[in-house]
């Protein structure tokens, strides 16, 4: 039997309590168990901010970089082992865990040249200055510095890698320590990882702390110079912003939520062209890819009027082909939610969404799974449902069943296409396949407020582009409203959640010296 | 008796209660009443949303900027009445006046200017692009759109103008409308601006209401697409976190809070030398300027040990002269604060810091005030405290005196003050008064991640700065930590709060289309 342990104040400590046990959601077997009880909470924070800290500001934009390269390197070293245990323990596919390791490892690789790129300095510099005297003697720039706090990263099961990682990457180039708190049904990963990097003393002191379990007590010393990045549920982003001590300090937050991202399929779009081919394809995705456990996966399929019961019955008999079951079988599709609860719960908000849609496929637990038992398993058919009436939706656009499902909604016209994107309260995602740039157009300058990211697909793409769900880090992501109100990676971007801008008035010449010690760029 | 009303849903509403008196600080007289009771706040949300909102995104920048400008006209036609309200209401002399009126009118303009070289589009584009795919076919850029929600700004009652304008100026070049909360004890002037502003019919409707009174109900209905501009005090700043409404929709939230705000003379500045003369001049500015009630004054004046003495002798005897009294007196200096009750809490504080500091000047209610009874008018000696022991000082860094009062502490070397000056836990600004750029870039790489702004005067400054407590619509203004956190102003960096950034991957062709019909900018 495992027993994951935490690294905090640079230490591997197992925890006081039973722990709580963590499963292989193909079988229910109870792989190990894990448990952060007794954790003094305050001295790991305090450790990563007084020991952390001051090392990694010490360092240079280039230094940090190095940092973020020797840990993509420990970690493309032990891929094997990674891949076995996110099959085993996360239900995923070889495809799935590719994902979620190679997502991680290339995050690392990406913000290490960025990193690079900004050099042997500390300090960002804004382009230009503002002159603010007649004489032209005193002007103003803006600058960016790192925040003394720690970075608090409150990870989601169905990423232990990627979510690690990508949070990790910014926030240590950044300069700012971690302190990464994985979910406890798919810690493992995150765990083996970690202890990895640790034995490779690849990282300074407390620049990474690892809290395995409920984490009690993490954010009872927050800083108003601290940061926590939070990615789960909207019930328990609204949670963490009701803490007391969240409220009372005001550490930085940003919280990536749930959210019921659409696609819409262009009304300039006929049977049989590239790009109807193209949208299924991604639907089929959407329905299989990490047995649908994506917070920016596809909920709502926005398709014209018309075209409705052709497209629904297309993506049924595509539906149909996928082969669910055993992940570490090469030919399955679709392997098992991340345990039998989750599942549970799935089951019973489809069930919700089904008095407003009917069923086109799927619908519940599948009948048979390669290679497993579909009961014992944590399985859940690919689910299309097709909603009656587009115009009296609300389960449709307010429940998220984190899992291979996914609602078609018929639309009469483009604007009615942009109301129905809109319902969904704000989210992270939206795409749309068209190859009419008027209609690109006017989607995107209409929903883009409500969206962190948007996904435009025309012939000249193809399938080139790299998906509705995939998070890439060169792009902004996290969106406004419903979907939390975060925004994480986007290149450089993402390091202004972990510096402050100032603005510094001053001589000329006096603003002179500070550029020759700064990188330039705009966040 | 003069009576405040709120402009909501298109027509003024006097309020169903009594109304709370607000008075003339020189002395003591009600000038009015003010009340807010009885309206119904969801329909003033609501109407500012759906009727503004949607009329001010349809709106180009440049159709903006010309409101903005429209407005500024309004208000320079009519200063002569607003300089008498502001004397008689807040107690300004002349001069007070101008910084708030003028600030006002001023900002407005930058912000119509910047609105102009935006141009006639709705959309922000930021330069570059990243290519995604291995063939050059797939790319993102990151646009910027207006936020559908509204804006609620709740202001301090020390800049009844430029704490409307400034915020105004930022959210209606973003397109989004205003419900602006002026602080009641000075909302007479906030309410002849929106006065005469509505009468000309200015704006379009629903872009600008104001509720003068208690604002009870005011947050009841805000969304996760509003946003809440709040300038006031920590504890309220806190307890605007605290509201479950707040933290349950999860709107914008951009606090400027209360800020121990320090000021540096440089270890190489001697006696006699420019700087040490505009040091001095800085430090009485902030003894006299508006009472020394702003946010951003000057609090810790951080001076080498040795010429400690010397220093807070000097500042000593320049304090003397300052005129106390009848603002409306063209000699007076130092007007009132706003209430007997803003005093005695100023009062009740300097007693808190006579704890750790020895009173140089000042340190209560003047035995004389020019024109004016000391004791029924709300003045307060300008009060320079100088401290005894700068390595165990608490209430140095933490109690803000919203009055003429500030805490002289030596500092042994550059280290020391650069330790002091981050005692303050985070301030909107600090400023640094020397002639060695090595001294300077010490300081500024070193204060700038716990300040908003830095402010460096140097021999080629001289007496072209714009002050340390001046806040310039060019350079951000807000601060970390106790300084609550935000982000106000920057020039067009003041328009993030308000839009929504926003990913766009899809094709080099079609991404061009989105940049022909934006303004390149990053903010």
């Amino acid at each position: 039997m495992i027993r994951l342990e935490s690294f905090v104040s640079g230490a591997w400590n197992a925890g006081r309590g039973d722990g709580r046990p963590f499963v292989d959601p193909t079988t229910g077997e109870v792989l190990g168990k894990v448990d952060a009880s007794g954790l003094d909470m305050a001295s790991a924070i305090a450790y990563a901010r007084d020991i952390g800290g001051p090392a990694l500001r010490a360092m240079t934009f280039a230094e940090r970089a190095a940092l973020l390269r020797a840990v993509s390197d420990i970690l493309a070293a032990n891929r094997p082992r990674y891949n076995e245990i996110a099959i085993k323990n996360a239900g995923n596919t070889a495809s799935d865990a590719a994902i979620d390791i190679e997502g991680g490892i290339g995050t690392l690789k990406v913000f290490s040249r960025l990193g690079d790129k900004l050099g042997a300095v500390q300090m960002l510099i804004e382009p230009g200055s503002d002159q603010l005297a007649k004489d032209d003697v005193f002007r103003a720039a803006h600058i960016w510095t790192t925040r003394p706090g720690v970075a608090i990263h409150i990870n989601a099961f169905n990423f232990p890698s990627w979510g690690l990682w990508e949070k990790f990457a910014v926030a240590i180039l950044a300069g700012v320590p971690v302190v990464a708190k994985p979910a406890s049904p798919t810690a493992w990963l995150a765990h083996e990882m970690v202890r990895d990097v640790v034995a490779a003393n690849a990282l300074p002191p407390g620049a990474l702390s690892l809290v395995c379990g409920t984490g009690e007590g993490l954010l009872d010393s927050v800083s108003g110079m601290d940061h926590i990045a939070f990615t789960g549920s909207h019930d328990t982003g609204a949670h963490l912003r009701r803490n007391p001590r969240v409220f009372e300090a005001s550490p930085r937050l940003n919280i990536e939520a749930d959210s019921i991202n659409a696609t819409i399929l262009g009304p300039d779009v006929a049977n049989g062209h590239d790009i109807d081919a193209l949208f299924r394809r991604e639907i089929l995705r959407a329905l299989s890819v990490k047995a649908g456990q994506m917070c920016t996966n596809i909920r709502r399929i926005l398709v014209p009027q018309a075209r409705a019961k052709e497209i629904v019955d297309a993506l049924a008999a595509d539906i149909a082909k996928l082969i669910i079951g055993n992940p570490a079988d090469a030919e399955v599709r679709v392997g098992p939610l991340v345990h039998v609860q989750a599942r549970d719960e799935a089951v019973d908000k489809i069930v919700a969404l089904t008095r407003e849609a009917g069923t086109a496929a799927g619908g519940g637990i599948p009948g048979q799974a390669r290679d497993a038992d579909p009961k014992r398993g944590a399985f859940l058919a690919p689910t299309l449902l097709a909603a009656k009436d587009a115009d009296h939706l609300r389960a449709v656009h307010e429940i998220e069943v984190f899992g291979p499902v996914a609602t078609a909604v018929p639309y009469r016209d483009l604007d009615h296409a942009i109301a129905l994107a809109l319902a969904g309260g704000g989210s992270l995602v939206a795409s749309l396949f068209s190859d009419d740039p008027r209609v690109g157009q006017k989607v995107v300058s209409q929903i883009a407020n409500a969206h962190g990211r948007v996904m435009t697909v025309d012939s000249t793409v193809g399938k080139a582009h790299t998906g509705h769900a995939i998070v890439m880090p060169q792009c902004v992501h996290g969106g406004p409203g419903r979907a939390g109100g975060g925004e994480e990676l986007g290149g450089l971007r993402g390091l202004r959640f972990y510096m402050q801008r100032t603005a510094v008035q001053g001589s000329p010449g006096f603003l002179n010296t500070l550029r020759g010690t700064s990188a330039e760029i705009a966040l």
